[in-house]
């Protein structure tokens, strides 16, 4: 894992590790935590128009800024506990997404890639 | 946003702008998108138990990468569009909590902080 | 439970027992295949505008009401395994949702009870 | 839609009209509630063992309850909004699933049908 996720993911493990909360840390507990904090995340969102997620008054963006936070310390723990490097694997889509959405097909289009 | 990341960020910027799709992504499609691919994430782990999920046969553990590297493309991309940096926000919540689940209370326990 | 929805219960403990899946089927399990399906569900609908999901073309209404089925499904056994009356326990909400949401505060206002 | 969930089915309606709520109801954003609901269920199991989780003590039996409940509500304002019956989906799904699943292929198995 690189730079800043390496140091977050070292910082969590010594936090889980002096609480003793190892044992509840499976990658499938893990994975259930991050789509729990997703929800959290979308709630803020739910009857927003789409205009109106651009533009988020300062005390709900803090809100928001905090499940972005939780979401992510969850990725870097679930990444952690299976040994995944979330960034390796974020270039790796990438490259296969740039293939599998040719410009020209994918231009103004949001059909998934085996609909395209 | 910090180095690795804000490079990811970028190249998803261009990746979007070069296929006009800038028009799909408010923050409400995007956390919408981002709780989508969690679930992809959870599939995998919805029938296997606690023990199963650390030991994730090869072909399965391929599978689970990509859709971590989904979750964290959603992700930045979320953070990118509402101005947040996700390593900011996420170290200070692990400050915050540290107040809120102290050594001695949160030992071995899982409730959450308002239950300790 | 009620009716219909009783019914569906008994077929679906059939279709478990024949299959020798009630050893998957820990609440906890059908809580994460629940969100799998709500996640499936929301994905036809991420990158849409709100006019859009009110006017679905047929093909892509038939998916979304497979998905349909695979919540209420697992909602289904989820309620069953935990003892839960849904339809008793949404008549119940409906009720206290009346009271935290009087519709003189309420009207045309999408915040929380908490925030009204 | 059948009895109960008709009768469900009503009541949220007039619910929502009497608040002026119906401009919110897209069928986007009921999709939205109903994941972001069923993420408040999980979030009751994500640290629990399964069998734990088939004990509740009766307090978060009472929470679990509410959650299922509003689950229950949004699938069913869902199911309005699209027009679809979701018992009748329900019920054909568990045919499509009794040929999708074959008994002796599928027992003691929780593989995905294109994977059996």
């Amino acid at each position: 894992m690189t730079d800043s996720l390496r140091e977050l993911s070292e910082q969590l493990e010594h936090f889980a590790r002096e609480r003793d909360w190892q044992q509840f840390h499976s990658p499938k507990n893990l994975a259930s935590a991050l789509i729990v904090e997703a929800g959290e995340l979308l709630e803020h969102f739910q009857w927003l128009t789409e205009a109106e997620s651009h533009d988020l008054p300062p005390q709900k963006l803090a809100e928001v800024r905090e499940e972005v936070a939780d979401v992510l310390l969850y990725l870097v723990q679930f990444a952690s506990a299976t040994g995944i490097d979330p960034v390796e694997a974020a270039r790796d889509k990438l490259v296969a997404n740039a293939r599998r959405y040719p410009v020209e097909k994918a231009r103004g289009n949001s059909s998934k890639h085996d609909q395209l």
